[in-house]
């Protein structure tokens, strides 16, 4: 057989092989879109998933790079697509580990200057964060009719429909001085719409600051470790004992392997088979990462796991 | 002595030097700012320059990757520092560039959507470009909201302080067609402003739209060898014939390093000698083609050139 023999085995599982993984694992971490849901349609079986891992005492969290939300609406949308039993603690998105990387990693004292929809701001309000505020009555004008505030001491980018030309430049006057923090909720260069339409993401209004201010931003959400760390701060995970599943080869599976879990991607969302078997046959050193240890058609599969053990 | 020897010279050149260099040369690039200008302070002796190489034949041009001002508008900066023989012809903007490279080279037959200033729209303008007309009455909302026009075959990005998320997001859904081109004027990732704060250039904005559309832009502007074609093409220009005079290693002297032109960095703007020496001694093979072959203070040194030849 052509190509380099991965570590990892891309190895498609059911049933037994499900319940023998999980009995091996105290923690199950999915990412939301395209694993739990598509957009507002519950993937089947999954609310009944949630509640089989969680009553064979299981530990089930919710990672998703999506920073628009606050965690509150999450729980919302969690109760309408039919979970009964996800909290707002199960919930991490990357503005709500932005929120508490700022606060409890980078302890940033002094204010932070933000681009990002109101779901970023709330989740740094209420982690008691210090925002600058957006000037009301906005000037017209160039860059040198906007004041700057001397006490901003952070610069944090995510997803915002408002995103102009004055607020990436205020950024880049900000991170003029190396001392000023630069940090970006995750990494998604675009996400699809309806109709093949395609809406940037906070990767793409991240480059901009990037090139404009000859920085680097540390990237909060997947396939960052930042986000792992933020977790096992509150839960005190072991990765040995955690399982990632999710639906992205670059963001869900990379991150799995960069923060030592084991893998599974569910073919209910963007990457496919053959681009993992793809990767799994590279001759790139990198490729490895990206290989899942673990395939299953859909999350649903877990049922049937369990199914047969009661069964039997 | 350590590392690789370059087969650049960086050698300082004065006087006879100088004026042996230009008998080899039939044509001389200079770039604008930091080489006979510095913002609204003409380079002392910069006038006299240009009216010397003219009165010996030699052909004058200059190379600028400013897109901001339409050429008509650099005549009359010309005119007002006390220049008294440049016309329009003679001055090649990334933005007349683009245009020319749009209407000569990629031959788009459909609409332009543009993300730039009035100085890029008139040039294309000028070269009888159509464009897509911005929403006078832009509605507010999500890139739903707002329509797509099926005729558009190629985006332009260059400098914008009207950049928002709307154009962003209208690039990236216009690039989703692989047969729509993507065009860039400039690379020039900042532009330094008085007082120590800095405007994001057309690369920033270039970077968001590549990133969002997961497309690369073909760059017009230096170090990109598109302008010298452009200019070749309508003066026949041959680059062992011709000196490219820049103050920035990493656009002036790698563009004429790409060109196949004889290079001289100019002391009165960004780059440094120690640079260029940095670059001349590292082992980095790229590293050679940021080296200029010559080195002056300051153009006005052509003027002793000359000015030793009429006393000798």
């Amino acid at each position: 057989m052509a190509g380099v023999v991965s570590s990892r085995g891309c190895h498609k599982i059911r049933a037994s092989q499900i319940r023998d993984l999980m009995d091996s694992k105290l923690n199950v971490l999915f990412d939301c879109d395209g694993v739990i849901w598509n957009g507002e349609t519950v993937v089947t079986g999954a609310p009944e998933v949630v509640t089989l891992l969680k009553q064979r005492g299981k530990r089930v969290l919710f990672i998703t790079n999506n920073c628009t939300r606050p965690r509150g609406s999450y729980v919302t949308k969690f109760t309408r697509l039919g979970f009964t039993d996800v909290a707002e603690e199960d919930i991490f998105s990357s503005a709500y580990c932005s929120a508490a990387y700022l606060r409890d990693v980078a302890k940033v004292e002094g204010k932070v200057y933000v681009i990002g929809c109101p779901g970023v701001v709330k989740e740094l309000r209420e982690a008691g964060i210090t925002m600058v505020e957006e000037e009301t009555d906005a000037p017209t004008g160039t860059i040198y009719d906007y004041p700057l505030d001397p006490d901003v001491k952070a610069v944090l980018v995510g997803y915002d429909e408002t995103f102009d030309f004055i607020k990436l430049a205020k950024a880049c006057c900000y991170l003029q001085n190396s001392e000023c923090l630069f940090v970006a909720t995750d990494p998604d260069p675009w996400h699809p719409l309806r109709g093949g339409r395609i809406t940037p993401g906070s990767g793409s209004l991240t480059a901009a600051v990037e090139t404009a201010s000859s920085r680097k931003a540390t990237v909060i959400g997947k396939p960052s470790r930042f986000m792992f760390e933020c977790i096992a701060s509150q839960y005190n995970l072991e990765p040995s004992e955690s399982l990632m599943v999710g639906d992205r080869l670059e963001t869900d599976i990379l991150f799995g392997s960069n923060c030592g879990l084991d893998t599974m991607l569910t073919l209910t969302g963007v990457s496919t088979l053959e681009e993992a078997q793809f990767y799994k046959n590279s001759d790139e050193p990198e490729s490895k990462d990206f290989v899942p240890d673990y395939v299953v058609e859909t999350i649903a599969d877990f049922i049937d796991a369990y199914g047969e053990e009661e069964a039997g």
